[in-house]
């Protein structure tokens, strides 16, 4: 019913590798495993990349134009000062929505500012690996509602 | 499986009254109506509260300690400086996400700042009103983990 | 000729009874049956409510909708912070005149700015009890020129 | 009963032939004839003077001392910077009111502050030009209240 | 020899009733009864009120004047945002002394400011519920030298 | 085939007279005089003006409405606070390049805000004097297009 | 039953000698020894100590260690800016009291900051020199609680 | 004549693909051509490169040391943040012209400020595809001026 | 010996006619002919010139260049923004002393800032209209240094 | 006639033996002598005192009042964060006029505020070692003045 | 002994190839074989790697993690602004060094803040290329004092 | 082969009997012996000082001048705000290495910023008691390559 890409950011790939007693042993493989078995199960598909290179993540969003119905993105700390990942996705038309695993609000000042959020359709936070999951519920709702 | 609350702050009972052409026509009761269908069919149910009066949102969140299982909270307009709910949300122990329907961070200087942001689990933010069932799906979710 | 709601914020109830050598011993009841007098000299009439209570302030904005033809308000030190009340102005279309009796430009930093200012018509600042009137009379004008 | 200058700042000599859309084809010299009739029926009368040059306001502001009971005073854009003209008012014992035909509020950053308020009596804002016929009013009380 | 009032604001309610490991398991009531207690040997009597509504602070500080001879206040959270208390206690003539029971200067960035301490005499913060107890000497202290 | 007006702010009168070794001994005759020159060879025109009274230059820019197809203008030290200036320039539709002859960003701190470039076409910045004929280049094209 | 350091900084040895009218006529050696008979009439004994030199103070808070139960502490200007005090008082485990004569909010910007606070127990402020007993009583309370 | 550099950051690839009623249906590829034409008209040649990649981008700069006679440069959204590319500009001595197609300054607060701009020779900002154009012209205005 | 300038801005030709209980009877007129005074028993002359006109000012100040040994200069409130007065001064070889009536430092926050300062040999502040007298002073003792 | 104090703060013993090109070759020594020179030709006496210790200059002050007529300092470094020193200057009345060698206002950022110029009479900066002699003459006028 | 990384950033490739005057003739070579020598005359040995591509830094830290005992890292311009490589130092468990061969705090204002510092061990700035081979005893040091 | 200086500020006569679970039991003494160690077996020498007392440290450094190839110096607290020491430092010509034992980037935000830095050669910061070893290398290191 839809075709979603899931984009993550610098660090991101560490995820399950690095501060266990924090983040949990769920490595971004299952993430994106399980972020593709609720699409299946929706009669949609989702593509997965990773990145810790900010200009192949504007290569990606630039292909992403016309063959998506919506982006789940978590920019990691690109989120703070990547300006040039904001114009690509101000760029395109698909719609995206950012993700970011922790609550960001509770950790550094620095973090407390995204530069991205004003592009996006909107935001979830906080609420650990699942965030990816209801993204996708939502990305799937509104490809529903514009049909 | 679990008992929630839906608390609206000031102004979201002109929901679906006000600048229809923006917000739409749903109004605060379509969505309270909504939420407690999805938590009934998931064997939970919601209470709903809304005020326009800081005190009786702060008198509610204290009353919700050991009551709920998790609180639903579009805090309106005192998202940007009422710290004494804040400061009530940090006196209870039950998990609280912050749902705001409106992308805030499209709009002016002052929504871009939370001070509730940092004592709750996480944030759905410009989602429209299916934000409201996303925190749903999110709390019970946190609810049956840590079951 | 036309229906005004004649609102003041927290402290106002105090006029004439406080500071007297600074602000005279004017009470808000004069105030209010001046502003009276002169609707019915033109043939219109004005509703008073005073409140030192931010919520009892919004319910009141919300009312006024479809009731009003105009609102004369000073809302007192909620200028300074009260985004709800800002919000609630901004949910109806009852046009808004803000009023100060002082010259807050001339007192505490913190009085230079308005967070209500920008969702109302206009302002009528330090020019005494009278403002209150001469924001009748702007609205009574603003009233004919739109039938 | 009393004699009141209507002095005028840069650009304001434009009303009426710019923006017509915006600011409606009133010209200044309508705004002038206004005011002076409106003194006239007051047993007053009203001086007016435009000027683009700041030096010109700060001469015309000087002479006005003795010689008028009030001055009218849409300083223009010298509002946000023009620390001259605020010690030319404060120089002198003739009581001034600011005048903004628009809601300076709504609008750029920059035209939120003015370095003039604090040595003025009051400010009228953004009740278009009826705002210097209620400055006129305004000053007229005044002058009958100091006999 | 003196009649006070004793007013706490939002959340004081829960004292003793969360966060024990941090605040101790004294409640409200017990920190009430002590001053009351304190104050009988002090042939003095102190009235109690707590509320986590702004307005009605903001009313019982209304109708302390003349009627007590000194306040002792936790504005709690309210400390940092209501210039509506601030004018309140502004508006009367009874002296107010402002107490806080952990050493806010410890604690979160917002908590350093306070925008209640300009128009009270003085300020105790940090010494626990004995600063409550302190405030009262002092205000009995400062009685008895007018007399 | 077009009519340009080439305005220089305060000090720009002092070109090739003082500080010759860092701004030449270009004088600002011989500037109106090449950009003269390169307007007849494109059958065009340019009328020359300096001050350095900012009512001057607003009185000019007035004047400019209707008669100019466009402005080459260095403000001078103006560029960085005469918001008068810039209203006169959003009070007229003639297109407008705004010229520095030195890189401002390059200099002190207040050189590298303008108040004037949100309301020009656009800039042309530390190109040295060629950048006057850069800017009637430009106005020209934009000329030609239009037609 | 307690062992306590009276410490003074820069310019307190001035009271009583100085602006008279503002801080009456109570020097410091007066109020030296009204602490002192507080603290016998408790069992307990103060040392005291003023200096204008900032080393001195630090030197004495070094030595103060192990042999205090508490300090009263007014750093005088120093609470503006001195970290090396701050850092002395971190160093040392010994309960510090701040206190301050007036009421510093209502003064200059600059008294609002005090670099001090964070290592403090909790500050005392605006009580006029009763300040100093009270502090007196809640380092008695505090050294008893301890035991 | 002269060798010369054009170099495009991120998200000029998209020229004319995206917000084409905004930017034109002009291609990053017809601006190329055109620039290039222009330079073999005046005996002079145009290599052209455009990365989303910052990398890249200082790769390029540092080759061009001694290869060229001048840079054409648009840093898209790099122009905000990227000091690296700041100071590979600094490392070499081929002028560099900064282009901005649209008018930053009449645009999102952050695109006020180039860290770019101090390393460069110039700016040409808002003239749209022809800025391109003007900044080839200057850098061979320079070229001949220093043989 | 030398030839002088003594140069006032803006409202100083209101001295001796306002404020009188503050700025005493001294008209400029007595100022100018004091300095006038003491150049000559020291085989100086002084010329004076006072403007409301920044333009006049600028004017004035190239004239200068050449003609004089040294400029005393009272810039009035245009110390505070006229960039376009800094640069007058910086583009003229002579010698200027700024100089205030008033401590400066004791009054408004604006008045706290000189843009004039950087561009002046020196500044005397706050020591009267004998501040004048001092700064001829020390341009003649400037002036026998050099030669 | 009247009896002054030389005070100058830490690092101007170094004078006349540091960065001589600079600040030439005359020694702190120097200065004195040629400041007491003048004073006895007026019949008046001058102490001097230098010290790099900020308790030192303190107590200095302190002992000032009602010994002198007025003082000269130059308080060095501590002019940009001594608040104690500010408070020793403002618990005397001894008139103090500021003095700093250099123009600081065209050195450091921090070098331009002064926490000390609100206490003192005036200042006068940047007039080299010349400023000294006059600030003498300033306080000798003034003590004329007065008597 | 042990086993370190030498990671330098953007533009550092271009060592003793740009403004050699300033940076002297050794190169980025240079310093890696002197690195390399002294870690081998201490049975250590160093891996070195240099690149302008902030995503080839971050993934080069991930593969670190396990492999080396220590990292000296030269981040170049992305110490102001790269929290991506912030991210990374903080996922893995390898030790490092900030190293800057410039004493940053003596250049532009950017140049003082840096991100990577709170994730850093310690901080070498300012003592040249020397500072390469310190960091390196600084490592070996901490590796011999943790077996 | 050198004589160099190690200048401990305020506090660091407290090492290793103050918090010794962080700092841990190393002494100043043991500190200075080691130092003095690394000295002699490099034929040098190091003479030893720490003071609590800023004008103590000023007149040391005043002191070292043409005695000392190079200082080793921890300024303490004084780091973030004694102006007075930097200017001792830029008085004298002996190179100056700032240590600093923590990293202070990881601690609170008023530790980030040293007034002290912008004077020093370079820092260490961070590397333990190592710290101050490493300087005395970097500093004989300097003294061989100027030799």
């Amino acid at each position: 019913m839809g075709k979603f890409l899931l984009l993550n950011g610098p660090n991101l790939n560490m995820l399950g590798k690095r501060e266990v007693s924090i983040y949990g042993s769920t490595t971004l493989k299952d993430i994106e495993e399980q972020v593709q078995k609720v699409a299946i199960e929706n009669d949609s598909s989702v593509d997965c990349f990773q990145s810790n290179h900010e200009g192949e993540l504007i290569d990606r969003i630039h292909e992403a134009n016309g063959l998506y119905n919506g982006i789940i993105f978590n920019p990691g700390a690109f989120t703070h000062y990547s300006y040039a990942i904001r114009d690509a996705l101000a760029s395109i038309s698909v719609p995206t929505i950012e993700v970011h695993i922790s609550n960001v609000h509770k950790r550094e000042e620095f973090r407390h500012q995204s530069v991205i959020s004003p592009v996006t359709e909107g935001q979830i936070v906080g609420l650990g690996i699942y965030g990816y999951e209801l993204a996708l519920l939502a990305l799937m709702q509104k490809t529903r509602g514009e049909k």
